[in-house]
Parts: structure tokens; sequence; C-alpha cells
């Protein structure tokens, strides 16, 4: 496979870029060909705005995801973008590596989907969830937070991880096409042992040695609803 | 009351910029005192990093957090984050007026929430959700889109509105100790009428009157929790 990991942590010494330098050995090792979006590094500009638009549709007006659409068509998308563009279109597995802050991706990888998924290539229309423009390939988030396992689930403190998490995996990457894989959820990162740490970092280097094979989560099927995006039957849609 | 508006809109025409001007102008007309931070016009920096601590405790491993609380205690923020934080702590009532980008906040204000929202003053330890630092205080949300109504909900394609927006107005908001104030979404921006448009702007009004009024949702509170965080008696959380 080809694996493109966009990594968002600013800490070249923690655990979170420890997976990532994890993943690029243990997937290389495989024979699988792996590429960084290192977005600290790259000093990555999360701000979508109409200053993306070097020749805008309509100057006087800017409706983002628009101008997306036209940029696109045309070629015309900032450098930046469709640098970016560029490696996800090669990739068959995007990984989405970052710690949690507020219960959701740092506004650097947030900004770095907000500018990425263009419309007209990623989504657009009904060409979403199953029909969306990225369907063939694989995404998986991987990510660390300080908070333990047992404050996630339906009677714990912060609710359910895979609830917290929709946003992403489901607003974003089930939408766009992307086969969405369980995410890899490092609990408790800052204060476990160093011991703890090698079993976290084994445990994720197996994973990622059979991740051709892991099975995709349940999401919406655009043959469930109807043109207008009405549910053909009602029905309890998983996730 | 005094109220804080954080707006994320690039577009100065846009019906979220109206929405937010509506606001500024039926709240001052109402008696309150009302303040923006405009988060395009400020030029708002969203990324959280070590470049954000001129003194670090430890500037060989930056951990996000504990410099943030670090630094809090001995008056050393950057001077944007303790400008926003400045009006935060002024604020009775913070209204976040953002259009969703990805089912959730556009980066330039999930970086507001990265850098502002500072650990040792917003929460800390168990001083979360009823506990937080920003008890006292309400917060609402206000959020266009271009889905249609009908596109949420439990059986609908893109699920529950209130669930899309947990991380936001629990993981964040409650999380920090703001009474939150149901979400006011408006649907369908870019598609409706001239006439359409004002009967949402006076649906907006009339609920900016009673704003005083409003009764907060329901979040976890911490004397339903014990030492360690887990739920004292196994029940179903709201939200």
């Amino acid at each position: 496979m080809k694996v493109l990991i966009v990594h968002a942590h600013y800490e070249p010494q923690s655990f979170n870029t420890a997976l990532k330098d994890l993943a690029v050995e243990t997937l290389t090792g495989a024979g699988h060909e792996v590429r960084v979006s290192d977005l600290y590094a790259m000093n990555w500009n999360p701000v979508a705005s109409a200053a993306d638009f070097a020749a805008p549709s309509n100057p006087d007006y800017c409706v983002y995801a628009l101008e997306q659409r036209k940029a696109f068509e045309s070629g015309a998308l900032a450098a930046d973008i469709q640098g970016e563009l560029d490696k996800v279109e090669w990739c068959d597995l995007l990984i989405l590596n970052f710690p949690i802050f507020w219960f959701s991706v740092p506004a650097i990888l947030k900004g770095w989907i907000d500018r990425v998924f263009v419309s007209g290539r990623f989504y657009g229309g009904k060409r979403i969830y199953d029909k969306g423009g990225m369907s063939g390939k694989k995404a998986m988030t991987t990510l660390t937070l300080g908070g333990q396992n047992h404050m996630f689930g339906p009677n714990a403190i912060h609710g359910e991880m895979d609830v917290l998490l929709r946003p992403i995996l489901r607003g974003a990457l089930a939408y766009c096409g992307f086969a969405v894989l369980p995410p890899h959820v490092a609990y408790h990162v800052p204060y476990v042992s160093p011991e703890a740490r090698q079993m976290m970092l084994q445990y994720y280097r197996k994973r990622l040695l059979t991740i051709d094979q892991a099975t995709p989560l349940i999401f919406p099927r655009m043959e469930d609803f109807d043109e207008k995006l009405y549910p053909k039957v009602s029905q309890e849609i998983v996730r």
C-alpha cells in the first residue's frame, strides 16, 4: 500500500511523535511506501480564507466551498493545498496522527482538513459517504490523550469515544468516501511508565502489521436515502 | 450582561456575519455590554505550539497544557492569549458565532479554544464540568450550515446535530464549567430566499431578547463521579 501519515504534534520527543515514527518504520519494513506530512514542521497554514484563491470567481463575496470547486476544476488551487491534495491522491491509506485537543483534532490538523478536502474532488452534491470522491481509499486515526480508558463509554464522565470522534470519523473521513478503520487510541499518555510505553508501542506495531486486513467501521450508504436525502425507511443508522 | 462574541467567518457580507452584527445591535439595544473578537479580522494565530511560551519551564520538551498552567500562574502568557483570556474573564455570556466546517468549528476558532482555554484557569485536575473554572458564566453557539434540517436527527443521513456538536458543547464549553445554552442553528443558509433570511434574522433576534432566561443543557455533574472519575452509580448521562 501507499500510506500518507499526516502528523500534528509540536514536540519531536512526544509519545505521539513516537507513534508516527514507529508507523513509518513498521510500514516501510513491511514493504509499504510511506510519505509523511508533518504539519508543525511544514509550518502548515490552517486558516481557510479568501486568500486561498489568487483568481476568485467572485472577488467581492467569497463562498469558500464554491471557490474550492472552481479552483480545483481549473487547476488553480493554492500551491500548499495542491501539494497536500497530490499526496492524498497518491495514497491508498491515510493515517491522521494527532493528540486530542478538546475532544477533537488540534487546529493545525482541522485546518488541513478544512483546506485540503476540496469540494469537487472529495465530495460534491450527492457524491458523499460510500459515493464520496475518496471511495476506494482507506483512512485511520491514531490519537493520544491524557484521560484514562474508564473515562470513556456510555456511562462514563466524558461519554463514548466513538461519538466524540464522530465529526472526524463520519463527518470528514467517511463523508468523503474513505473506508474508515477503527481508531487507534492511546490513553493516559503523559502518566504511563516507560515499560507501559513500550507495550503500547508494540501493540500499535502489531496493529500496523495487519492493517490491510482490518475491517472498516459502518457508516451511512447512499442507497438507503432518497433524492432529497430523506431515509428510505426509518432505521437506526450505525454511527 | 457582559457579552463576548467570538466570530469566525472570513466574509463580511455572509449571513453568518449578519448574525454577529444582529447580535451586537440587539444585545446592545437591550442594555447589555458587548465586545467582539473577530478572529479573521484580528488575523488570529490558531496554532498551539512551544512558541507560545517565551520562558518555558522545560525548553527541551514541551507539554502544552503544563506550560499553559505555569505561564498562567506566573502571568507569562503570550500577549494575544492573555488579551482573549481577559475578555473571557470580563464576560457573563460567551457566544461562539461560526459556520460549520466539517461538522465542527473552523480551524481559526478551534485554535482560539486550543490556545485560550488555559489549564489552571479554565480547568485543572477535577475542576471540570460543574466544578470547572468558568462556572458562573454562560455560553452559546450560533452556527450556520448548508445542510437542511431533515438531514440531522437519529435516523437522518448525518446523525443528530447535538451529538455532532458534543466535542464543542460538552467537551470544551461544559467541561470548563460554562452553563451551555441550546445552540442556535441556521440551516440551508446559502440557498434560502431573501425573505427566509429576514425571517431567520428575526427568529435569532427574538431568541437574543430572552437569552437571559434560557435554560442550559444538562451535562455531567462531578457529584455523580468518584475520586477516580468512575460513575458512582451506573446511569445514562444526558449528552
